[in-house]
């Protein structure tokens, strides 16, 4: 694939923050965006072109597909159909085959431990029975809907055998798998690029707070030990490597001691990164941008430590004093609603690194 | 004045690139933008709302009036009265008042000298006689228009006395001033922001150079000692105050030795602040943004040492080299056109800071 370059036009499917962000590093390289979102005014459409239509709407993908010159995505549920209807007419990165795999805890699960990659212990379930089975096997477990689940959505612990009914109701005929519990130690994160050329680079590995399933905090430096990062950091590139993977891509990890399992796979930019906006050269979302594009990759060099910590519901409220921080950079989504556990924007706060 | 919240939305008169990076620094604050340009397709419209309209057009301006919760400008060359009609209706900052005073090299030098500030010796010329009498007394000067110069445009440098009839030719009836030369050591800047309740916070020096009257290069440290750099900075700071700013206001100043003269000062966020971006925790046009609309200003605080050279003309056609070099950020407008000189990007060059 050529370069496209400046003035060329980067679609994406979405429009909310990760979206909005996308447009705003696309933006930095001379670059523009049209963003597809069934909503009227969704965040990304103040610095993006915007489509409204629906993901499946053939007529909408049509209208982006003729606008762009490739075609990309802020989440992993588009269904395959529309990244299809889109594939046909235009390049779409990272390649919908990865987001079939993505989409689906199982397939992802099978794709990690094929290429040798450890994951939690599974097993696919289709009743109460099964899932009584694996707590008899395992002790405490997690329900997963196969589809379609994030920040805790979709998710039922059981620890006993008396909630394996409760659980299974709540998948609500869904395909489901049961995973044994980890206990980790902490939650970890790389995000890797990978270019069109197959050049690799990964920022460094961000250790993860989350409170009920959402993501509260990223720290980074992580104070993983020098081998346990190294090694978090290539399960991720293998993964890349090992998907043929053309973009950003999330890895989410359990740490336990020098054991690292895959907690999940996001075929995007990732929560987890916004932490490059303000401590590296070039941000995860520039990163993204430059390889769906078809550009060089840019360096990942940190030159700060930083802590991010998402504001969630009504703490964006409290802008005016973060912004009085010194030393705090403060992004908002400039999202008209304002509900519970909603990611509203974000703030960093930096510092110059020790040593 | 309140501070307006994320949400609320920004009019800037005028859709280049000044235009184009504040509308993406209002954006990671959630605030909204939207330019008046009479340009079909200007860069600012990418990451922007954008109203097609002259900057006299007084239906467009009640567009922008309407749709802004305050307005700004990414020049200091608006007409005072499209100000003065959209003051009327909505907040301007700067004050109209301050574009005025900076539109007019007499009005601004008298302004400066007033409060003790040293500019080049001038004098007031309204014949070819005038200019000859200059060059008889001071040797070397450079005649220049009252209004409406930029990067050179409008100057004509005369050594002798042969060459004053041309010079005032060039000047075509327009009003103009002649400047004795200075002997400068340097050329240096220093971006100042102040808010509306008169907080004032400076970004480091910048030292500049110069080709055929267009900025090359920033470079930051700038090299001078912390004595003059000191007095730069209070000289900066002084007329932000004098003037009662509200916004960021760029100083270029001649260093020789321990003096300095102000060669001339910007009523908006410059050129040689571009390093800001990617050198400091909030960069230059995110502190005109949370100045205008009433937000505490950000820190000013430098995590890296900086280079920013200019992309002029067809150079920008490099961006695949740029964007493949290490540790360089790279800053495309996306303007349709290239021309000799016109600025069509920058790439800042980043390094650790020494010490």
């Amino acid at each position: 694939m050529k370069a496209y370059p400046p003035g060329s036009t980067l679609g994406i499917l979405g429009g909310g923050q990760l979206g909005r962000m996308l447009a705003m590093a696309a933006a930095r390289l001379g670059i523009r965006t049209c963003v597809l979102s069934p909503d009227a005014d969704p965040p990304a459409a103040d610095v993006a072109e915007h489509i409204r239509g629906e993901y499946d709407d053939p007529d909408a993908l049509a209208s982006l597909a003729e606008r762009a010159d490739v075609v990309t995505f802020e989440f992993e549920n588009v269904e395959s159909d529309g990244a299809r209807i889109l594939a046909e007419r235009v390049p779409v990165l990272p390649r919908p085959g990865v987001l079939q795999i993505t989409q689906d805890r199982l397939l992802e699960k099978r794709a990690l431990n094929e290429r040798g990659l450890p994951t939690a212990d599974y097993v696919v379930v289709s009743s109460a029975a099964d899932i009584e089975a694996a707590v008899a096997k395992w002790g405490k477990c997690v329900v997963k809907t196969r589809r379609f689940g994030y920040d805790g959505k979709g998710q039922s612990v059981v620890g006993a055998a008396s909630e394996c009914q409760r659980a299974w109701d709540e998948m609500a005929g869904r395909d489901a798998i049961v995973e044994r519990w980890v206990n980790f130690q902490c939650e970890a994160s790389v995000l890797v690029a990978r270019s069109v050329d197959g050049e690799v680079v990964s920022f460094d590995v961000t250790r993860n707070e989350h409170e009920n399933n959402i993501l509260r905090r990223s720290v980074v430096p992580s104070g993983l030990s020098n081998a346990v990062a190294g090694r978090a950091v290539e399960v991720a590139e293998s993964i890349a490597v090992g998907l043929d993977y053309v973009g950003v891509l999330g890895v989410e990890l359990f740490i336990g001691g020098e054991d690292i399992l895959v907690n999940e796979i996001a075929p995007r930019v990732h929560n987890s990164g916004h932490w490059t906006l303000d401590a590296c050269r070039v941000s995860q979302f520039e990163q993204h941008v430059r390889a769906v594009m078809g550009w060089p990759l840019g360096s990942a060099e940190r030159h700060s430590d930083v802590v991010m910590t998402n504001l969630l519901g009504d703490e964006a409220s409290d802008w005016h004093r973060f912004a009085d921080e010194d030393g705090t950079a403060v992004h908002l989504y400039r999202k008209l609603e304002v509900r519970q556990g909603r990611k509203m924007g974000h703030v960093t706060r930096c510092s110059r690194p020790a040593g």
